[in-house]
């Protein structure tokens, strides 16, 4: 049998502040015999996300920080190339969580087998089908409760999220759908591409006064991606009971000093808002439900993407980088090869 | 018939920072005769409240705020003492929202009819007994949705509200109460009468350091009645899906310039934490659930309460100011007279 070999990304210090490429290392991993109940796959796609920012710290967070010497976790799909599990056959596609390695040999019960859609390509389960779509449709639902009529702010639009975020908002009812992004040709994008009513480029001008332009009637719900002057903004423009999802907060993850929070939190009590911050964990309950809906719109076509694509696992740490940066439009991923 | 007369406490100015005698005027107003549908009542306490420096401010609010040369309008309790309406008596008890001025005279639907519990102070219905004890009902269940063996942190704990939510927590099933306050005094009282398990002085020493030494195993509702520091420690020594009832931030009412708000707004998405604001417009449909279940424990001995009294309409000012430095413990009332 021929060798079954790795080439995996892991953390090899903790970064302080923006992150660089002395904080990776790149190992060659030569796998033994595969034990029964174990499967080996050959990954298409891997994710590179925002919340690995937080597991590359060694902070108290809702998931445990990566360890030094660790490939860098995350969400991957594959093929499975060699099995000892009926279940989980050859040619199988599997969604896994081993994260940034070109390949990887595990037990079966770490994959879970997604069906092919004819002429879809495999990265959608990375995002707008997937744990990206889900999370701007949880944020949307269970956290914000967004009603229909509803003004609808979204920060960093132009992300995977944001971009998922306005469109499932508008197909829900939302009134008016205003979204936020780094750069006019992203803004460009938001309003010709994703449905959103009014968009603003936050480097180009203070962000509450140009949110208080695009939300006349202020705003119901607001879903938060950057965190920083875009939450000091919202609750500057909320109408009473608005609620804030609280989903990233890419202004201040790299930050090496405590950022001070918005100068205007007594506004939550006068107005009667609610902020409330989730992660996917507690609301994994909802996929079903999501998938139905989303699967739906999509046959439908009804939903826009986009994706940000960089060839193989070596450059998933520059993928990485460039994603803190906001190089990308939509959704970050290293496409590691042909499965 | 003889002249109708009232001392009233009028805003003459609006306040800059800290509010002073001289934002503030007093009034003799001579009454017209009594028209039908009206009554004239003699005020017995007159409510001074935290939430009444937002509205001396020209902002944006959940009230309006008061206009210059309007009465300081609040709760107050009196008895009428002329009217002109069958279902409201001469002799009968009211409730209103008139404030401060020693007798008003108005319309009856302004006024409601309370019954006099024999033994017990009118004064009870400004606050363990009426909208003082609503709101630290309201806050626990409605909003913090606190459950039982739950750790509950107070703010501002020897406060009106703040000595209700100690007790109600406890006799809702909460693990452990901790109280914050701003004396050895107050400390003591907090542990010695209101049931407390753990409190402390914040003037003393930090708030988070003694917050995490008095809760070990973490904080899972915060009632929030102070803002600043004690909304950070409370964010800091959260557990994960913590929720914060923010009812007051009377450490930054009088600041005239914004203040930051926490270095840690992220624990609110790493924790999956809720932050809701509010105020009791929205949630007196709760009343009656309250009024039951505390006059049941009330008439079982199982609330305590404390009264800080300044004798004379002409002292209101004095009891509004002095309540803003946390001179009174429990509740701060001006006691207008016997009626």
């Amino acid at each position: 049998m021929a060798e079954f070999r790795s080439t995996q990304i892991r953390l090899a210090a903790r970064p302080t502040g923006w992150p660089t490429h002395d904080d990776f290392e790149t190992v060659e991993v030569v796998h033994p015999d595969l034990a029964p109940g174990q499967v080996r796959v050959r990954n298409a796609f891997v994710s590179v996300d925002p919340y690995m920012r937080g597991r590359m710290s060694d902070a108290r967070s809702y998931v445990a920080p990566y360890g030094i010497g660790d490939t860098i976790a995350g969400g991957a799909i594959g093929r499975v190339v060699e099995s000892t599990v009926d279940e989980m056959p050859v040619g199988a596609v599997v969604l896994h969580q081993h994260g940034w390695t070109d390949t990887v040999q595990d037990e079966a019960a770490t994959f879970r087998v997604v069906p092919e859609i004819p002429g879809l390509p495999l990265s959608l389960r990375l995002h707008i089908l997937g744990m990206t779509g889900l999370t701007a449709y949880v944020g949307l639902t269970a956290i914000a409760g967004m009603k229909e009529g509803d003004t609808v702010f979204v920060s960093g639009a132009a992300g995977a999220v944001g971009t998922a975020v306005g469109q499932i908002a508008k197909l829900l009812g939302a009134g008016r759908v205003i979204g936020s992004a780094g750069s006019a040709e992203k803004v460009a994008l938001l309003t010709d591409k994703y449905g959103y009513d009014a968009a603003f480029d936050y480097k180009s001008g203070d962000v509450r006064g140009q949110l208080a332009a695009a939300a006349p009637e202020g705003v119901d719900v607001f879903f938060d991606n950057v965190g920083g002057d875009h939450l000091e903004a919202a609750l500057a423009e909320f109408n009473d009971g608005g609620r804030a999802a609280l989903c990233g907060a890419i202004s201040v993850y790299n930050s090496t000093e405590s950022v001070p929070g918005p100068g205007n939190m007594s506004n939550i009590i006068t107005r009667g808002l609610t902020l409330q911050g989730f992660t996917l964990g507690s609301w994994l309950h909802l996929a079903p439900e999501f998938q139905e809906k989303m699967t739906a719109w999509f046959a439908e076509g009804r939903i826009a993407y986009d994706e940000t694509v960089y060839e193989g696992i070596d450059r998933a740490v520059h993928a990485f980088l460039d994603m803190m940066r906001g190089v990308n439009t939509g959704k970050m991923l290293v496409r590691v090869g042909e499965v």
